[in-house]
């Protein structure tokens, strides 16, 4: 592991993030970083410098994804990809994101201080427009890679000013005329490091996790009407209340995910209620269900219990209604992948521990392409998409030390 | 009953509805009159009109209600006022108010055709803004004649834009400098016809409701605090979801109101959720407790147990704060006057049903100054405050005929 010493891997990170940080449109208020906008220019052109700082061949595509690229060894070989996406929600964290840039950085860093030749090429990836923040729907970079959102569909899409992608991008001076998909081919592995978004890691004191699968997701729309009426003059027996009727709907769908077990959750974020006055009786709702598991079965069963709960409360004056606005299947991760990041983790004596991803990554995008591996660390008090997200830069290292140590192995570096 | 002949009662209620309803700033999309607007100045200019027809002398206080007596054979004795208010809500209907207006004209028309003369003075009164609606609170012009809102309270109210009472009054030629509080002494009875905004006369198939008390009324506002958290990541077992624990509390409520029994109602019209993202774990919501009931002794109840309900959840990270936003009595209308109409319906062979008002209403502001009766007509499918607001105008005549019987007797006429 002498390799390892001649640069500080914690201090690198650290001096990274920091130096992200500053591209931020909200300063002191957690980061705000658009896709496309300065802020945008000013961490691209970071890690552009970086990228070229560590020997990698840089260059952007159609939608404005960096890639820094060592070549490896064997002509025409497909790559072993690390990274992940540099945007951010409004007032986010310095962590969503950067944390998988930066950690594919410092292992370019490091293929490059100790003079390694991979035989497959590594590509550091800085993928845009993750989160949707500014153009919506989300994994833009990466369902843009592998051919999910079409060149015309791309340019279609316009922020809430009504400015499309293409006048954005030229805005700082990319190209979108570039090219945009990639063959699968090209392609060998992709690996994730992220922050795990959530309280698990930090419970159970252990500083990785090595992600299983990306759990399904459906999200349902609930409509409930019933019937307005004055507070004071409609008697209790005479109600068609839709807001009681969501309220009991509401308090059951825990104990559907509660019993479902095997981490499926079920949230309802959303609610709207109509005419929302003191002294009406509601005469509609609208709320959102999100449903989520690691396994298709557990989200197909949640999705019948629900619909038949929330069927049940039809009554004379009380009609609902169910849209399914999303679905979106579990995604396993490589199982080849998974076991090289374990046994890495072990030769390296970090404990880790084998988990679901609750959220989207652009690793799940990738997981139809490639063979696709994800870490996670820990996540003080699980919080994320805020100012005070934040992730020990000793966990990072670790993390960064067990990506180094698959990429040498998926890249097939050879062995001094 | 020959005196009655003499107008078309049924034809004359009609005909001033619909002469009123034309005064709105919504047309074809109910009535909407708000307070010292140009349609408040049409409708009262006709009032005013029908008024001197019916041989009263009018005048208009420093609030802009309007006063249309018929001087009775004594001298300085007190009123016997019939009225109600003439404002409406945003797109509603054109009874709220306006019929009790009419009623009262018909009974002066009844009295001026019949050549009646009355010992004690008939006022006819026709009050500005009970609904509150355009400068909030509501029973503006009653508590104004009372004294429970003072000058400089009243010169303090201001509209959503900004524009005070005195300017409003003043852009429809009324002059706020004009006497304003008026002397208990003054009055003897108030008599009010409104409509039942309810379902429980037309589903008895009774013409007439006796009102007996206005309920007694509560407002609460109940915050829950919780911890935002994403819907993917965080753990059911993790979660101090705001919304779910007030979905269990809501879900809860009617069975207190059922139980308390009497008419007793409670009502959560208005939820605001925080942040209201479908993927975000709501950190905190905020809603009204509407608690109804004729009798104090159950609003007490009804406020216990809601409190002992909420707090019930508070538990590790859920936080409930409870707010008391309004307190209002229960009012009980005069046993005189309520036996008085109850025995006027019988000679007219108009059956009656002794029942409680659940909306607040002019009478109520009266009750503690001066005797004070109700009546009730039905509303068909209990509609109210919307565009199909409507009541039967032969239930209008029947009330009318009650209410000319009890003004006779109120104001002691010589009978012929």
């Amino acid at each position: 592991m002498g390799e390892i010493e001649m640069i500080d891997i914690q201090e690198q990170i650290e001096k990274h993030l920091q130096e992200l940080s500053k591209y931020t449109s909200t300063p002191n208020k957690g980061t705000t970083r658009l896709t496309y906008s300065q802020e945008d220019l000013g961490a691209r052109t970071y890690i552009k410098e970086k990228m070229y700082e560590y020997g990698l061949k840089v260059h952007e595509d159609g939608f404005g994804n960096i890639f820094g690229k060592m070549e490896g060894a064997l002509q025409d070989a497909p790559s072993v990809l690390i990274g992940s996406h540099f945007d951010s929600v409004p007032h986010g964290g310095n962590y969503d994101g950067p944390a998988g840039v930066v950690a594919g950085l410092v292992v370019a860093e490091l293929f490059s201080k100790n003079q390694l030749i991979p035989k497959y090429p590594l590509e550091i990836i800085a993928l845009v427009e993750e989160e949707g923040t500014r153009f919506g729907g989300g994994l833009m970079g990466s369902r843009g890679i592998v051919g999910l959102l079409s060149e015309q569909d791309f340019y279609r899409l316009k922020d809430k000013d009504g400015i499309s992608t293409v006048e954005a991008m030229e805005k700082i001076g990319l190209d979108p005329s570039l090219p945009k998909r990639r063959d699968s081919k090209t392609m060998k592995a992709y690996l994730e490091l992220h922050i795990e978004q959530g309280p698990i890691l930090e419970e159970k004191k252990i500083p990785i996790g090595v992600v299983e699968t990306i759990v399904g997701l459906t999200q349902l729309e609930i409509t409930v009407d019933g019937q307005a009426g004055h507070a004071g003059t409609t008697p209790m027996e005479h109600r068609a209340d839709a807001l009681v009727t969501s309220a009991k709907i509401i308090a059951e769908l825990p104990t559907i995910a509660t019993e479902e077990g095997e981490g499926s959750v079920i949230t309802v974020g959303s609610v709207e209620v109509f005419p929302n006055g003191a002294n009406v009786i509601p005469k509609k709702t609208v709320f959102s269900v999100d449903i989520r598991s690691g396994k298709e079965e557990h989200v197909q069963n949640m999705i019948r219990k629900v619909k038949e709960l929330v069927y049940s409360h039809n009554q004379n004056n009380i009609r609902l209604s169910i849209e399914q606005l999303l679905y979106m299947q579990p995604k396993s991760m490589n199982p080849e992948i998974i076991t090289l990041l374990k046994q890495k983790s072990s030769e390296l004596d970090i404990p880790y521990y084998s988990m679901n991803s609750g959220a989207g990554h652009d690793a799940m995008v990738f997981s139809d392409f490639t063979a696709v591996g994800m870490l996670f660390v820990p996540s003080k008090n699980g919080l994320s998409h805020c100012p005070e997200e934040w992730s020990d830069s000793r966990d990072l290292a670790n993390a960064v030390q067990i990506l180094y140590e698959a990429a040498k192995n998926l890249t097939e570096v050879e062995v001094k």
